[in-house]
């Protein structure tokens, strides 16, 4: 497979908790997009590169955008400050068949609420507890190879009720210690593009270097990737097919 | 309201684990189907009556469906002893209108998996463990007046995969104590006929006396009435509307 | 029913067409949006009120939104003058439960594209030709007493592709006689909010005097209505239901 | 790609009407099954075979299911003739992961309404008259270069309402001449199988030698090949992941 051949991933980040907060930069010294983006491109299939809050019109300009087939979204502080034409420069990409993953905290980053037209809010707790993945769909793509569960040792808690559209389909449901239930893999469609919420993630419990939570996150880029070219849909003025009137 | 304005509730049951298994008797003295009817019968909209597996036809007669606008059903250890004409007349009385709510082990009732079209198979596990059962749609109807989360004390636990189709609506999701979820309040709706399926009833575990699990029976009654009359449909040919050829 | 029990409608409208255009004011000299009220008015269930892009805060202050169920929006020319933060508090209100229903040209509002995530693009064309809308699921509480088909004589034509998410019901679909479909009825949730997508109801074809367009807008009415109170989610800190750790 | 890597299709045919009606046999000498099987056999990644009602075990034996990853149902007057164990015996092969396509007037086939769990009903009209087929969703996979919409000069009418749940996705929906509308191309998934529905092909109208027919059911085959092994779903006792009890 020649590069150009390949799904070309951006991996954008605030990169704000690891350079604050000595706990995270122990987790990710190079910053959670650098994890992600070095096991995704370990996979043949795929090229990775990273876009941050701080580049040039906030990691997200045309070109940026123009050479993204699927786009991976890591914010917790600062979903606020991003611009609101660089957020509708993202939905306008995703309508358009750009695939977007969106993980953990970023259920609350403004693309994912205005793909999803919900508020994207849910209970949470940070206890440093144990959390079991199910695999509710193992039919779906983003499931293969993935066991019917594993265990997170730690893990934020999200809880129900999650306040999200009922997905396309729920491929996996998460158990924390603490009495909570969490719908921790859900997978929309919005126009051509495809979207891929994820739970796991926290910034200090370092569940990107899991190998199973890496799997799926290949896995539901290799399912997001589009399946038509990324372009506009136009409005247009149709002629008639058949004869109008009786006359 | 008049009697003949209230929504009619049939309970079926097989009652079978009541007379064989002294535990059970002593949870449900009068068999699950009295249990679950009583407490519908105080609700003034609702009139319930029971019919047994030992009644003619299976309790499954013509007349016992022309007369039901609901019918919950509650099966263990006789799914494959109903007649499949009996079944098939189930669907189609489903199909025309008539709601269905099955409950708990009734995720391998024929008719359920007839009119899921799936093979609501599901791992399982006696232990007499602590469920939490968590509202995932807050504004379905049928979470009405229930609390974010409750408590079951001791349930048999089900969980995930679920071989169900991705639902209507996902109403609720429980936690067990084991470790695993299970999506325990699930909505569809087949041709005019409105399907709920509810987790929670073991029949060693007296749930149907717990007032969050009756009201959720209770909203779920009032969810799947019909709101069409109950009646086939045909398949009929149809004039056209407009004129067919050119000549 | 005493009024303050009634569904609170506001029906919003730009109304620009119909001051500009002799032809839209010949058809509703006093607005759509008066014709739209009078008949919900006339539902002893209902009371209907307007609100217009030239009133305070584009007719959109908290005042108005606070007292209102549901939401009514027409608007053909003006989707990108309406301000994003009034945008957002509509999108929000929706969200926490008002319903909402958006017709004809409003598939380019931004609430409505806000709400669904998605372009609302399609094809069309204006061309006086007839429409029959075909009833596909009779059995949704919108087509109460709705005929299996109805025949507008004149409708603009809006086509398929349209850019909009898989209902989660389809209710309507048109025929138009130029040799295309639309799915012209289309139901949504949205946490709390339920939306509803109905295509008649161009400035120049007087449909909104149509009964069976209005039985079908008063059906929609009731049913997005709000079933809880309508007010905002909030993102909570939950304690733990279960002790967490070993020690 | 060699054979054994192939898609393996069966298309299943009553072969009735060919041998019946010179019409038909006209349109279709050796079979509607033998000119599906041609186009596809076409097709470098699929290896399609034939079986037909007059086979041993009405053409539906383990061995054929066995060695089917696809099966494709054309059906028409001997719907309730198909024995039910035969039926059932599909209907988990699809559970278990086997791709599904029914064409046209198997929308009251058993295996199709037992699997989708509706009456499959609709109206109809034999009219020799044009049907516009636009594609609604273009970016599923059965759309791949499908044009936004094509004619077929002669098809029977099939209309809504179609008795059929709501589709994971509405690929294709249909114009007729006569003033009608269907959604012609319905996908679902059941268990780990998926389901398409696809409305052209009367046996009086040649319409599967229609390059744009044969594509969107090379398409579908694609689609709805098995992306898991095919397998039963047992129902499992699953040991505690986490301790219960507090003693």
């Amino acid at each position: 497979m020649t590069d150009n051949k390949k799904i070309k991933v951006t991996v954008w980040n605030e990169y704000s908790d690891e350079q604050k907060t000595p706990e995270v930069k122990l987790a990710y010294p190079d910053g959670l997009h650098t994890a992600i983006a070095d096991f995704l491109n370990r996979d043949s299939e795929i090229t990775a590169v990273v876009s941050l809050i701080g580049d040039p019109e906030q990691g997200l300009t045309e070109q940026v955008l123009n050479n993204t087939d699927v786009l991976i979204w890591w914010a917790h502080c600062h979903h606020n400050a991003i611009q609101d034409h660089l957020v509708q420069r993202v939905v306008n990409r995703v309508q358009q068949g750009m695939g977007a993953i969106f993980l953990h905290s970023a259920h609350l980053a403004k693309p994912f609420k205005n793909l999803l037209g919900t508020s994207g809010c849910l209970g949470w707790r940070e206890a440093k507890e144990k959390s079991h993945v199910w695999t509710v769909t193992p039919s779906h793509p983003i499931a293969h190879n993935i066991p019917m569960q594993f265990l997170l040792e730690n893990e934020e808690m999200y809880s129900e009720p999650f306040g999200v559209p009922e997905p396309e389909t729920t491929v996996f449901i998460s158990w924390f210690e603490g009495g909570n239930v969490f719908r921790s893999g859900l997978a929309y469609q919005r126009d051509n593009g495809r979207i891929f919420y994820f739970q796991p993630g926290h910034e200090t419990h370092p569940n990107y270097y899991n190998p199973v939570v890496q799997q799926i996150i290949v896995n539901a880029v290799k399912w997001a990737r589009p399946l038509v070219p990324i372009e506009p849909r136009d409005v247009p003025w149709m002629d008639p097919l058949e004869k109008i009137g009786n006359s």
